[in-house]
């Protein structure tokens, strides 16, 4: 499974606040991600842009994670371990106390995966 | 293409604000679309509580779309009407001046699809 997972990185996003002449945090959060070796997707703008940097965990039969608020000068440690134990588990689900505070935290979505059992109405 | 879409509705969802003993908003959103004969998936948590209620449009080759804010009272057409509109197109692309604006207001992330050429670093 974990050769069909994929990293995909907002290059567009900002951090709140950030100076609007300055090279993107998305960019930056890419470059670095290359430089430290984690292949990924990038995309300009993912649509989360008031919880800049955002990027997404997904892969046929597992659950997809929108995660915000990734600083790529304090989290990309953080990012690395948590994208790692999400491509090691079977479906995509993390045990809550694994996940780093700034993922538990800023969780913009989670979508099942396409085979998961319907739940009845 | 159409056959392979799927809408999720978070059947957990509140409003925010919403009276914690009342039904859920989401539950009340899925029922409001059965009774108009949108079949979708009901799913507890999206983890997009703070932008509830919350759905997501996806299908394969398509550009998935989280969206929030959905008020089962006054968004039920808005909501009917984009996923209709999302389903007929090739790509999940929706014009932006064709989207309904609680939903332009309201898209929480968008996920391109997998077979989207890459861009490069």
């Amino acid at each position: 499974m974990a050769g069909d997972c994929e990293l995909v990185v907002c290059t567009t996003c900002r951090l709140p606040g950030a100076d609007p002449t300055a090279p993107r945090d998305g960019a930056r959060l890419s470059d670095a991600l290359l430089a430290q070796g984690l292949a990924h997707r990038r995309q300009e703008c993912l649509s989360a842009c008031a919880n800049g940097c955002a990027v997404v965990f997904r892969g046929p039969g597992r659950w997809t994670y929108v995660q915000g608020r990734i600083d790529p000068d304090l989290h990309l440690d953080d990012l690395v371990t948590m994208y790692r134990a999400w491509e090691a588990t079977p479906d995509g689900v993390v045990p809550w106390r694994s996940r780093p505070e700034v993922i538990r935290k800023n969780t913009i979505a989670r979508i099942p995966p396409f085979d998961l059992p319907e739940q009845e109405p």
